[in-house]
């Protein structure tokens, strides 16, 4: 079984509102999961192997609930254009190239060793419409050594077509021969029923996805309420659905007894939020994305007193980075944004909050994940930030802020999963 | 004399609507200027040194038009305030430390050095009251090869006893004498007259610096129009000025016949932009820093439109990053969001705009210099890009536009600053 114990200057969230920070702490895993934080070794635990990290930073991993492993390629190029002229002009073209096999192998194979080196430790991936890729990138993905769930894209409308299923029924097949396929084969990447968007879906194939949800209790990942244009193209689209998140829901693809993430939901109206609350619907808040597609500012803040689950993503490639360390100070400027422009009513995120978002707010989809808690799940990332330089010494929270606004990749010296250390 | 020809994948702005690229292109400098850029090397200058950078890209300097360098120390640290509670909060204290000499070297030479490492080839600096540690400053950036304005800072009002100057007469005099210390004797580094801004200063100082001004012709930097508090301070401190630019320009420190920047102007009425335009002071929009202190956004397409010099500035450590490559993709984020949440009649900013605000407009503050053109000065990045992942080739201005989006400064692998070779 795995277990040990690390040591260094530890820092995790108690509440959205309030970090904890423990320095020369200790942290204990027996059996595969943590036992807490502590000020020295508890008894009992002794004869457990010390990995001491000394003055470094030991942090819960980042668990990123939305991005685009076929996107990687685009990330930082063509940031000219809104959502529905940005996926026909630049992003179709790139997933179309998934068919091919090399090409899948190189693409993917980039993209898996990045999110290896980055902070995300758990991520809800989406692939394409090509089964046999998104196959490819599960293998690269569980060969990582973190934990993800990933989605074959299912589009069979309004898309180019060389991107579009044939059929709802071709569609529906494909996916559930994936589903076969993959659902039991890794032991730490899982499918998740991936319909693009409504635009890019029938009615047809939205009741067949609801029919294999409910056959196969896989959850579901889509994208929501990001852009007015497309908002407004659903309406056309879903005249009977009474709000585009009714749209899922009446497909029964909108959770409640399962876990269900919709990105963005940049422009929801007071019924689809209560909807999304109903239904324990998690909100992928996608900072970098919003701002770079000119979509708009979540006003997130308020979605998490209205008791809403909203955890924090990168969107790569509509977000150009992949480190949700960035995603933090980003969640923050575009809040101090909206408020600033937009509605002093809702306040801007703090810092804890924003951190509490990456770890906690997106952790509880994989389950008890995103602290040092007793009985939790494992993760963390272990940063050096002896190269920001300073010309005095920090307290921990004033370094783990600098680390989010200055660090990359190459601050994190150790990286553990699932109490399973990946470097 | 600097006689030489670099070789590699040259990029520059023709406009602020247009980049040039030359695959396998030759800059050719002589006599330390800039001859232009040539597919092959011209008749003439055969006999010259060449380097030849390959694939590597090769794009004109950056150019920081306002940035506080013992503010450095703060970057990523206590963004959660406005401008005026951060400066009493954060950044006064910090300011006083540098009294300390061996403080001052310690957080000056980090400073120094991460400057000298960045994509900066030219910058305008503000240091604090103190005469000291200013020209200590001057003497680290000038053996840093980096071109520099250097401002000791006035304060006379407003501010804590620690950080005050005690007297308009004291303060004029140490800088003038501080003028006459530094003003000849650095190649590179020059002062500049550097009011922190109204709130700062007195009547009686501002009346005093402007003669200062006059008598040794030396530029002007500070601060103008950046929030809404400080604004309305400044109506009631200067009720005799029309509007805050006219309290600067009242005692004769706001351009004209000689160079002046001043920071943000995101709230800036019609007044005082046509009172801009007329003094040709050019205008330091700092992106990031603006969302770090929940400022607003100034509208920069508008006023390139107005003919207002505008150039880009990190204003660390309001703004987090030392980066320009991270100022031009936070100017096209904040102006997409500006456009979305506040004001759709001001289009975004668009890559070659914000690269050209980098390069050339705030290039012209330091003469004929931001791109490789005929008689120019010659300052340029050399940029290996082969760290940014891609499954396939990339055309000059996609590869450029993702070495400002994902590079840092790593992928700086030569720097020239004025035909001399940095690093």
């Amino acid at each position: 079984m795995k277990d040990f114990i690390i040591m260094g200057c530890v820092i995790d969230s108690l509440s959205p509102q309030k970090l904890r920070s423990v320095e020369k702490g200790c942290i204990v895993v027996s059996q595969g999961l943590c036992r807490g934080v502590f000020r020295e070794i508890p008894s009992g635990f002794e004869a457990l192997p010390v990995t001491d990290f000394g003055e470094k930073l030991i942090i819960p991993g980042m668990c990123d609930l939305h991005l685009h492993a076929p996107q990687f390629a685009l990330r930082g190029l063509g940031m000219d254009m809104e959502l529905l002229d940005w996926l026909n002009t630049y992003i179709f073209p790139e997933e179309a190239k998934l068919q091919d096999p090399d090409y899948a192998k190189r693409s993917y194979g980039g993209f898996a060793e990045a999110l290896r080196r980055s902070p995300t430790t758990r991520a809800l991936v989406f692939a394409t419409i090509h089964p046999q890729a998104t196959t490819l990138l599960m293998e690269l993905l569980e060969a990582t050594g973190l934990i993800c769930f990933v989605g074959k894209v299912n589009m069979d409308r309004n898309c180019p077509e060389y991107l579009r299923e044939q059929s709802p029924e071709a569609s529906l097949r494909a996916t559930e021969q994936w589903l076969l396929e993959t659902r039991e084969r890794f032991s730490r990447t899982k499918p998740i029923l991936t319909p693009r968007f409504i635009p890019s879906c029938s009615d047809a194939l939205l009741q067949g996805l609801g029919e294999l949800q409910r056959k196969y209790h896989v959850p579901v990942q889509s994208h929501l309420s990001e852009n007015y244009g497309e908002i407004a193209w659903v309406r056309e689209l879903s005249p009977a659905a009474a709000f585009y998140a009714d749209a899922y829901d009446r497909f029964g693809l909108l959770g409640g007894d399962y876990n269900c993430v919709m990105a963005h939901c940049v422009h929801s109206g007071e019924e689809e939020l209560e909807r999304l609350r109903q239904r324990g619907v998690y909100i992928a808040h996608s900072p970098e994305s919003n701002m770079n597609l000119a979509s708009g500012v979540a006003p997130v803040s308020r979605y998490l007193d209205l008791g809403l689950r909203v955890g924090l993503a990168t969107d790569v490639a509509a977000g150009s980075h992949l480190s949700m360390l960035r995603a933090i100070s980003h969640a923050i400027q575009v809040s101090k944004l909206r408020w600033r422009l937009l509605d002093p009513s809702v306040p801007p995120l703090s810092f804890p909050q924003a951190f509490w978002l990456a770890t906690l707010g997106s952790g509880s989809f994989f389950g008890r994940v995103g602290a040092f808690r007793e009985g939790w799940e494992f993760d963390a990332l272990v940063l050096d930030d002896s190269n920001l330089f300073h010309p005095q010494p920090l307290d921990p929270l004033s370094r783990l802020e600098r680390a989010v606004y200055l660090g990359d990749d190459g601050n994190i010296v150790a990286k553990y999963v699932n109490a399973e250390r990946l470097f």
